[in-house]
């Protein structure tokens, strides 16, 4: 494993019978919730709770666009792990590549990207990511 | 059937995909959100729409307590009948009767209790049910 | 209105309080759902049961692909409508175009499109889509 | 703190955007899943898998009853932790209480009574749970 990979962003998810569905697989539209753990959870590594974002900085990120390609399911039980990455960062956005894996041989399961917008939690209108916030990322 | 039996408020809800786990039945926890798509339709067909009691009322209602006795699986594609009827009417709290049935063969597949209670919208204490509400449950 | 728009199948879904997050609007996966409702009813009004498809033709349709493009929210209470149109018929794959609007006023809050592959129930591998089911698709 | 008390089973859950309601909070019927999540891990900790337990000894356990009173909302972002004990030990069914606390002051937020039954994979019978899962729990 190369340096770059080490540093990716993961974050371990177990799938439990909530997760599921008849079909014996994850339900599709999980696969969003388990992204948005990863994010959060990596906003959080550098230092930003979004409940303090709201109230302190009085911005909200939320989703605008997400594209999935499902590879293969995750069943029942599974240990999970969710990447996040920066693919792009703008002004008021940022374009995330995720990824979930399959922690016992790291078969990727889906291939996920997200566009997150900044916003003023008054109006729900765009306005620029704050200079620390984006400090933080690079 | 009964004159009583024929006014039990009922409302229909499809099992999809979305509500049923890898056992292959609908997931236990769903009961609950069925049952409250119930309540708020009754709600509705009382002439309260949830939204403009907040904004017009400043009362919401929230559960407080909740028991589930689950007798048979719902399965995946199966139409049910959620009914909603009034066990108990206090002045701050409702304590709610619910049943999810089979609508093949009117199966109970699980009885539900609910108490509801008014607070109010901003100190989210508990407050007497207004009056006009009160009287459209008669 | 013209002629091929008044052909569009809709789906109505309300939005209750399970759908919505603490940004008082609906969460961004369960557009997903919404869309799996809309498609389950509108193979439901060409004829076809996924249970009984399941058990009789031994075929399962998965979803492979996604995308979302988030205009503007649904909040708690709003009537909406799923629309589902057929954007490409493969052998064994169908793309979907749908929308979610609010019923209001036509306003599209969601578009997105999904790839569904018939697979093989038994060993989940893509096999092709029915005849009779795709006859029943024109 | 005493000794009793520090060998109660706790599972961390943080509350993520899924998890709330357009009120602010916690939806109710989340509970149940964060309590499952809980069984879940308490039976792993005794080294069963139910994947396994369903393939090797054929038994899967399904929720037959449940009761919640809800005394304090949880919130976004919140640290929770949900405890599981075992209230009653019968032949073919397993008393859990659970309470699911606020990490941050050990305020009780939502107390729950669970009961599962242990039953046959194929017929969805009732049976007693195998020996060697009991004597795990003493």
């Amino acid at each position: 494993m190369a340096a770059a990979e080490q540093e990716i962003f993961r974050w371990p998810v177990r799938v439990y019978y909530e997760d599921t569905d008849a079909g014996g697989v994850v339900y599709h539209a999980r696969y969003l919730n388990f992204c948005e753990r990863a994010r959060t959870e990596w906003l959080r590594a550098r230092g930003w709770e979004q409940d303090a974002l709201i109230r302190e900085q009085n911005v909200v990120f939320v989703v605008s666009r997400a594209s999935l390609e499902y590879r293969r399911p995750a069943r029942f039980n599974d240990a999970l792990d969710v990447t996040c990455e920066v693919a792009r960062l703008r002004a008021v956005a940022i374009d995330f590549t995720q990824r979930v894996e399959r922690s016992a041989d790291s078969a990727v399961l889906c291939g996920v990207s997200v566009r997150v917008v900044c916003v003023d939690a008054g109006t729900m209108r765009p306005k620029p990511i704050p200079e620390a916030i984006l400090e933080s990322f690079a």
